[in-house]
């Protein structure tokens, strides 16, 4: 109940902090008799890790998963999937400074309020490196639910915003760029200004897209466990995560009901998509799309003046090897959680009907 | 399982389609000894009923909620609170019409895709009538949070915005017009423009902000069931919405960390509140506030071509009385939202240290 | 959390008290597509009710269940199934005398320690009446399941005991006499011993056998959630209930392995069933069998000392209409729990294996 | 839902198989602030492990537990504790003659049956390894609920039973022998009829009692989450558990009401305890006490015909380090799971009130 499990039959439950021996977790729930491709697992775990390219952090760490159980010769075997990944990398030296001292817009003061003790070696539970078990479940949940295809992508960094429909973009080249965009001439931009901003020791927020098709139609169980629901509280819970809009969105606020209608074709799909996929809570078989939005991360490399924890002012400086913006490392987060709650309610979905 | 339940500790269960006889729930886990003060729930329901102005739909329902258990002489047990709301002015001739037919961007399609079977009077279980049982469980959730103050008011409609920020408001006007917006002048624009387009047969969106005050810190389970995801998915778990965003939203991805970092005070509070009273997931004592998207409603009283569940295509026209704007009813809806995700975490947070 | 939800896909919760206004219940998850035939869960419920023969409580209850949603045109639509059953027979004079008094080995002085508030009314909630609801949601299950057979029996009353295997019984025999014992001449023993039992104002205890038969093979989810833990589980949250044993039981701890393990057949059953058709904690297809304790009713027409909610000692003597032994009325409600695991467990098996 | 998950509040998740590299667990919803007392935890593991004494199994796993998380200088920090134990004395080879053979009352048949695959070396996951977990996690439990007392201790083996109440026994003397039975001199008759046992390559079952002493009012939800109904969940969870009964258990369904009330003392204590320490599903304040049955281990070291998985007949003898009887090492196991089980309700009942 404390939070740290997601999901009601295809089940995540995550432990670990940035800088204890190892993070891990455990899925319950993953039918059995599924071949696990563990070359796709890693490929996904590689496009979060940091030190992958110039303009995310250059911490180093292989973020290897070891399985410990709920395999067997390749294939899942009904029971729980335990795994972990080892923290390698940790420099405990780098964290001193924050001991007794609260970081503007992080989460040490929250944490020591809420639980009286706190882990403070980079972050503690609080740091992203928690994300990295949910792409190793999201990977799994990917291959369980094959068929459909999950594109996430950068959409915007700071004000540069790729301005293509999702339509009319080749969710190939995105792995192309070192920023995740699929389109070329606005990735350019978007990394020089992520550069600008580390020469500045500063940072930038963004936003990412996502994109799951050939999503089956049926998913979702209203009325509080929508389908749009479930994807929001899932992006929300990522690191830095402010925003989610589905389909139309908060533009769609602005819109008219004769205008924001989807007109429907002979066979139930629809001329436009404005629900984005999703009607009354269950999907429709039409693309889901939404947008995430990230704030800038919140360790800059600049002086800032906060408080420590006897409310004494002190000032401090970023330290360690921190992203200039998180929206290209968390494009595969983004994706892995998209496909967790995908997974679950197909799984739910085998219940509907007699 | 199927997402009829909402919240951990503090847990509501609904039942009821829209023409049935009556809806209802039960809220469990409710603590025991609370006085609770029945005419203020039926304020709130008052907020949220049919007929209440001329900008609403003009069904005519008392909405009286009546409770058959889980109280006595006037406080709660400890054992599970169950109520029911009779559904009092169905008409079903009003509905005939639909039978067959899927209504654009309503849930017909996708609830006869998942279930095989659709109760279509008055949209059933995907009617927002059901919200109605939502804000009888929120009236008690605020009785049990007493010393929080949540306020939600219309903050646009359609492309008509509140320019003010919240902290200029005075929340006391927000229950002085019809469409729930604190500031005079927006509310008449506000109330001129739904006219306009009820008059059209058309229907406009808008958007809701909310603001929790006075929030014990601490509230919030990392890493999943952070505060602001459990907002999130109560908010999107609401008919109609597309989006949310919490502190500084979607406008935060546009921002530099230098900016967006809230500066602290020596007592923990901080001077600027970008980060929406939340940081890592747990509330941090400072307002909570956060937007909420509503798309039109989709019945419009315009001719509309669509299909039946023969993939015929047929004409249809928007009978019965539809709100031309549902957003002034959803401030009491996105009240108790906020009400029961708060209160449920309060319970949660007793546990938190030994 | 607070215990008045059962089931994981089929999931009932409840609410209620014993002289409330009406008790009920809603079923989240049953699937759609079920034509529910209403006689025979009144069939059940007339099984349960009181004042059904002389050996059982002479208070009056119809005991009709209302439906108030999830069915449409006789078949259920998977939204929420809610329903209440009224409580017409409530005297609460007769409770005037327990208001502050802790009667001996009722639920009185721990709901009062625990709640610091009691609804003493009939017991309020930890009145048996609120097995009724059970028994509709376990009818629905039932059917649900339609291939299973359930058969409860009464297998003890006091010492008298059912001698016979339930392999040696007419199940079709155990609704011609009022204590539900398939052997007629071990029933008339079994209703003499009661009457004699009442006549002296006493009560008395018994055990049920029950039998399910034709169970799928596969229910039931290791490791915690065995199929004979959550059975165990049902049986012992029905009022009353003292202990749990299944297949070899009890008599199982006093045996060798060389005797105690069944012997497979060529197709997978096994030649003895000692296990109770559950290897594992998963059913494998053989007769799943288990036995039931019930305490004597603790009401009992006698004088007894007791204590005031002061800690003075009074005296005190049942009053009102109450059961001399519980046994034939819960009869129905050990094959309603019964009916809602093995139900819970076959939808969750749809999804153990892609 | 796949059923690896124990507990509401203080929640346990398990994973691992007999033979893989390691099994584990999370505990999410411990406390912060518990200050852990590592070696008493390696206390009760080192009671369940194998090899350590002449009538267990003679394997040797040293079952070091290793925490990855949650811990922080010594203490608990709120965040999810995940461990691990390694398998360091797998002999696969062992098992080669069970990979295509369903072993009699073994849960080969069944896992197969459900999954379709199976990890047949030494159980997989139905092997009674994965209770060292368990026995993990009570330890921690047990430390979070240091004023409550839990004993267990073996009560019979085969037919030599202890005749003693609990309250005449001493429990300091349960770790002075190598069965766990507090009266010397029966304990001499076990450990001598288990020694018989083994010498016929058979096995045996027997009964554990535990008692749990200071334990407060008030835990246990009703209705369907009552104390005994977890705890006898818990119980039933266990490898080889078929049977549970508190309090007056299955002696208590041939009494009278008259004789099996407990009459109260002034301060709410009562001066007979055959309620067994709960009243309507909630604990009262006296002793909690039960008896769990344990059928005899089904590996016997005798030739055996059985089935293999295409249904021929086949001959096989059990080989491997196998227990003759299983109740002394699970003693420890009980004691973990009652502990886990009061745990859970003591948080919850942290809500019961205002």
């Amino acid at each position: 109940m404390a939070g740290n499990t997601f999901g009601k039959l295809f089940k995540l439950t995550t432990f670990g902090e940035s800088h204890g021996e190892a993070i891990g977790g455990t899925i319950d729930g993953c039918p059995a008799g599924l071949e696990l491709d563990l070359e796709a697992i890693q490929r996904d775990m590689d496009r979060r890790k940091p030190g992958q390219s110039s303009i995310v952090t250059q911490r180093k760490e292989p973020d290897e998963v070891k399985f410990l159980s709920g395999l067997f010769e390749g294939k899942t075997t009904g029971t729980p999937i335990g795994f972990i990944i080892k923290n390698t990398n940790q420099k405990t030296r780098d964290y001193g400074h924050i001991k007794d001292t609260y970081r503007p817009s992080h989460a040490d003061y929250t944490y020591d309020q809420k639980y009286g003790i706190r882990d403070y070696r980079g972050g503690g539970r609080s740091s992203a490196r928690e994300t990295a078990v949910r792409v190793v479940a999201g990977a799994i949940a990917k291959q369980l639910i094959s068929s459909v295809q999950i594109n996430a992508f950068t959409s915007s960094v700071g004000d540069i915003k790729l301005s293509k429909k999702y339509k009319e973009l080749d969710f190939g080249l995105t792995e192309t760029n070192d920023v995740r965009c699929p389109d070329p001439a606005t990735a350019d931009k978007m990394i020089h200004r992520i550069k600008e901003i580390r020469k500045e020791g500063d940072t930038i927020g963004g936003t990412i897209t996502c994109v799951a098709q050939n999503v089956p139609v049926g998913l979702g169980e209203p009325v509080f466990d929508k389908l749009h629901a479930e994807l929001g509280k899932a992006m929300l819970s990522i690191n830095a995560v402010k925003g989610f809009e589905y389909g139309s969105g908060f533009e769609g606020s602005r819109m008219k009901g004769s205008e924001h209608n989807d007109k429907f074709n002979a066979d139930g799909s629809t001329q436009t998509n404005l629900s984005g996929g999703i009607q009354g809570g269950i999907s429709n078989g039409m693309d889901i799309y939404f947008n995430v939005a990230f704030k800038p991360v919140a360790t800059v490399m600049q002086k800032q003046e906060t408080i420590d924890n006897q409310g004494n002012k002190v000032e401090m400086q970023g330290k360690g090897r921190h992203d200039p913006c998180v929206v290209p490392r968390a494009v595969p987060i983004v994706e892995a959680m998209t496909a967790l709650v995908l997974a679950d309610f197909v799984l739910l979905n085998k219940t509907s009907k007699i």
